[in-house]
């Protein structure tokens, strides 16, 4: 079969590969629609994780089953399903911890274009099907169902691990695709005031459509000044990083209250260390905590993320800049993340 | 001064009573709006909390402080703030515990018409006016202001104990205002559909503007079987109890998955005992927890809810369905309350 | 093979079945020491969950792996484990969701002596091995290890699911063995004063040995009463509830504060409800959380809880009163825990 | 009135002041037994938290009371009184938020001998006197009591920020007597395998006692590579920081599991800046939270910990290895803090 893979670091293109074969507990998926995504970049051309050889790349799809395991049996072929960027190993120790994204070790529920082969083929695997794909809603479009895969759960896991509640003053830092996917998090978590932290205007409006009420532009100055003078001098509740460098972290810890969260779920591409000033920290005693992690995977949080968009309580078409049709434009969409043009939020592709 | 009473159980009238002393850490605060609500009328009328005398009502207010104890930093003379239903003792141990509704003893964090002089008056006391007072936002105006005394904390103390998370499915039993902003509350947690439980219709569709997806009339049958029926015989995850008898607890079991949460903020005015079936509850085992709480009181409570009105993220406006100009109108509203005509939601009047 | 069987409600014996079928994700198990549960008696004598035909029994057990699925990849023939009673499918979305007690269905975690046979047989079968099983430490005899199965994670839940901390008065009502590894749980949690509610010495005995500073007998008059005398009528924080009957609940509400939890782990044989006294639960509002909860199982559960064997921060030793060697004697051990004579807290049979 | 102050950084020495003022909220209390500090040495030597000037040192105390304010309602002159280094405003909108530690502003709730003269005085001012002190058991000394102003509520707050659970394996950095009682708190809500950091017999052997299962001396190597040897590769699950320097939580970081938890309680007295390694925390996306907080204070976590005392559950006797009689011994006490002679654990001096 045919896949757009990593080639090697910096170099991408389309191979052959086998199809791959499906255990008693798992299903072949031919994707229906795919996204390429920023973590994708991050994987050729910064080498994030390393090198990787002849690794076909992807991880957002919505897909039609083309065959199941022995022992599966929630899922036939023919479905169509929503497949997660995160597909864990569900017995796995970590997972029965409640930490599912590292079942196995460290990031390992994360496997599609990390340690096999993803989504980016004629036909990829899903390991533990019955736990790890969910059906698409009738009314739900698989261009919009493809969001479900990442983008939405990522951004949604950055308002969660900020324990975001009512009337809060939230700060998201970054408003890429998951970024505004934060903010809408943010804003179903019950936030009053957001402010969105980003310099493309498109990005701008999604966010206000999204729920920010202030629009911060980090290219007109420090962004803790220009916050701390619209918030009165006053501390916001937490801090939701989805995008800026380590430097981020700084800015937030300067900007939050005792007690207060700083949740990152920005994949830290570069830079050796994350810096906490102990003065900010207050002396270590100052009750904020911080934060990071994967997005949770698996067919229960798909489930309830897709009830969202079944029942009209989130809008993901506003994400969904660039829309192409043909397996061939994959490659024309991970040059946009690449590129990021000017109106560019997230491009998705259906076959 | 004059307040509108409660003589004794079952009767209501004006009495005159001494303006109330301010000590060190008070405030005396003339009331500019209030709003009859129907833990009034249970107080009165069913005598739920036992025999008053003289007792003037209402617990609902925004109002402007006219006087301030000598201790008091935050307010001054001419402040515009909502006075929340509750006003803790915050030094109590139990406070300390995260359960300052029951400063001092059971439910001992309600004052206002319970253990002291409510807010139909020319003057009421606030105890600790640091901490259970907050200013009104400039944009949020007084009628809307004295939803969040009472109603906006009441219903989303419910969807807060419920843990109501993205995506889930919730029931609403009783759509009356603190019903309707417990569907409110779910909505702003995150529920993508919700059942709101109720047969008037000005309730219903209030219901539908706050982001109930399903309307279930108990007057058209059993509300388990048309619950069930509509959601595909799968269980629910919360149940949030704002109306109805004892024996929605036992409807609502019947309704929610293992593991889920039935949550009840209804003041429940009569009947002896709820009942628990053994064999719904599995035996013991099934991981349903049942909890039900007063609302959380205290100024930071009414400055994050406030936010909400603040920036828009919440629209009371919708609750108002009856407007009064004048202090004689408080009976009338009180009335209202208790005759529930079909067109009423709530009642306020300005002063 | 030979097991020791529920022939139908209120019949026992011995029965020759089929070897188990080992699964790809499976293990077969040769038991080296079980221990008859009430459960069991339940079960058997009370029909609690229903007709069961030729079901072999017992859910507690220390074997030796005598066959693994091709997919199993943790443990291999001739590794000595603990079998937790509860054995969930670990990607079902309940088990996602955070209750594996419930994966499938209410209560079907529990799968033997419950939807399939136990572990009194000369083999018995563990769904999905590398999640369900766990290595025995070296330094723990097989005889406390299966202590690990039921009685000690049954307990322990009592203790979390009432959010047990540090210096709090906890209630525990039974103090068979589950009883009594709660008050070790609640002990280990930091509890600091623990009434014991059990009236057999040996029970008490144990219970002071486990960290229970107050016993009541209830047959010395009512355990209010006697509670709240010798706690000064103060209330106290948490109740677990680990034996008697329904009305357990209703004496746990009336002696636990405001913001307290009844934690149930008693299984709840008959009757046909719980009564919550509307007064005493504060007419609705006074934030007593009810809950009720099946022990978790699961792999990682039992390393966490076999870790307090062996680094000696717990002694099940004391819960074994009756040692038995031999296959046979699993028959008199169920007889002793249906007759419960004085000196038994707890038997054991070793094969 | 007397009291031993810190003159300027880096100079202490007995000093006349008046008497304090009693407020109607407030109490005077003569101190009957105290304990010198860390804290202290920290501020005087390091001018930690700045210059201060003539400021009366000390925050741990039993005292009895001298006079009480006219709203305080549940202490009277002639009462023992355990008094927490830390005394909040429980008014304040940070305490309604559940971190009295800061309330008014960060770290506002740490008054004595930071913001106010301290308890080396002949007599000291308590605000909120009722929400502020706690009785002494009975069956609990003096010198006992003074350790729960400060010693065993940090330690053990490092413990329950870690949320330490049943059968966890967990690291105490440090193990002067705060993060001796980190060890003890640890145990407390069930850790199994304990790593004690430290180098001085002395605290070597009350680690053991407090349950510490294994000592590891950083004076024989880099912890990193010591603990993992002892714990065969694997990660742990939590690690509690009670001393080192900031270098601490890079070591932490390399040693704990996904989803795990760096709680610190050390007083950060130098440095800079705290390093997170990028690809150690998993390029932001590990779940390893990092969280550090001052002690809660208030008269109900004494009351709470009080308890462990009165109850057995806990000898805080182990760190009382110098014991003076006599006000004069303050500034030899403190002298020992500064000086940390290999047989110190804490020195406590009775008045």
């Amino acid at each position: 079969m045919k896949g757009f893979a990593m080639l090697k670091i910096n170099e991408v293109g389309w191979i052959e590969k086998e199809r791959p074969h499906c255990g008693p507990m798992d299903a072949i998926v031919r994707p229906l629609a795919v996204s390429p995504c920023t973590s994708d970049v991050h994987t050729v051309y910064e080498g994030a994780i390393g090198e990787r050889t002849n690794l076909i790349l992807g991880h957002e799809a919505v897909g039609e089953v083309v065959e199941t395991g022995s022992l599966v049996k929630d899922f036939k072929k023919g479905d169509t399903v929503i497949i997660p960027a995160i597909t864990p190993d569900w017995g796995a120790v970590e997972s029965q911890m409640g930490f599912s994204q590292h079942s196995g070790c460290m990031l390992c529920g994360w496997k599609f274009s990390n340690i096999k082969d993803g989504v980016f083929a004629e036909f990829f695997h899903v390991n533990e099907a019955d736990g790890n794909m969910a059906l698409l809603p009738k009314n739900v479009s698989i261009e919009e169902g493809v969001m479900l895969s990442d983008m939405v759960p990522t951004g949604f896991h950055g308002a969660d691990n900020a324990k975001v509640s009512y009337g809060e003053t939230v700060i998201v830092i970054g408003i890429g695709p998951v970024g505004l996917m934060a903010v809408a998090g943010a804003n179903l978590r019950g936030a009053a005031r957001i402010f969105a932290v980003g310099s493309r205007e498109i990005c701008q409006d999604a966010a206000r459509k999204y729920g920010a009420t202030d629009i911060i532009n980090y290219k007109q100055g420090d962004i803790v000044k220009q916050i701390q003078e619209a918030n009165n001098k006053k501390p916001v509740d937490k801090v939701i990083i989805a995008g800026g460098g380590l430097e981020a972290f700084e800015q937030a810890l300067k900007l939050v209250r005792p007690g207060g969260i700083i949740s990152n779920v920005n994949y830290l591409g570069s830079g050796d260390h994350i810096k906490i000033n102990r003065l900010d920290w207050g002396v270590g005693m100052v009750h904020i905590s911080i934060i990071g992690g994967l997005m949770p995977g698996g067919r229960k949080n798909m489930e309830y993320l897709s009830n969202l968009l079944k029942y009209k309580k989130l809008d993901v078409g506003i994400l969904l800049t660039h829309r192409f049709k043909g397996f061939g434009f994959i490659e024309k969409g991970l040059a946009l993340m690449k590129d990021k043009p000017r109106d560019l939020i997230k491009p998705v592709v259906t076959i």
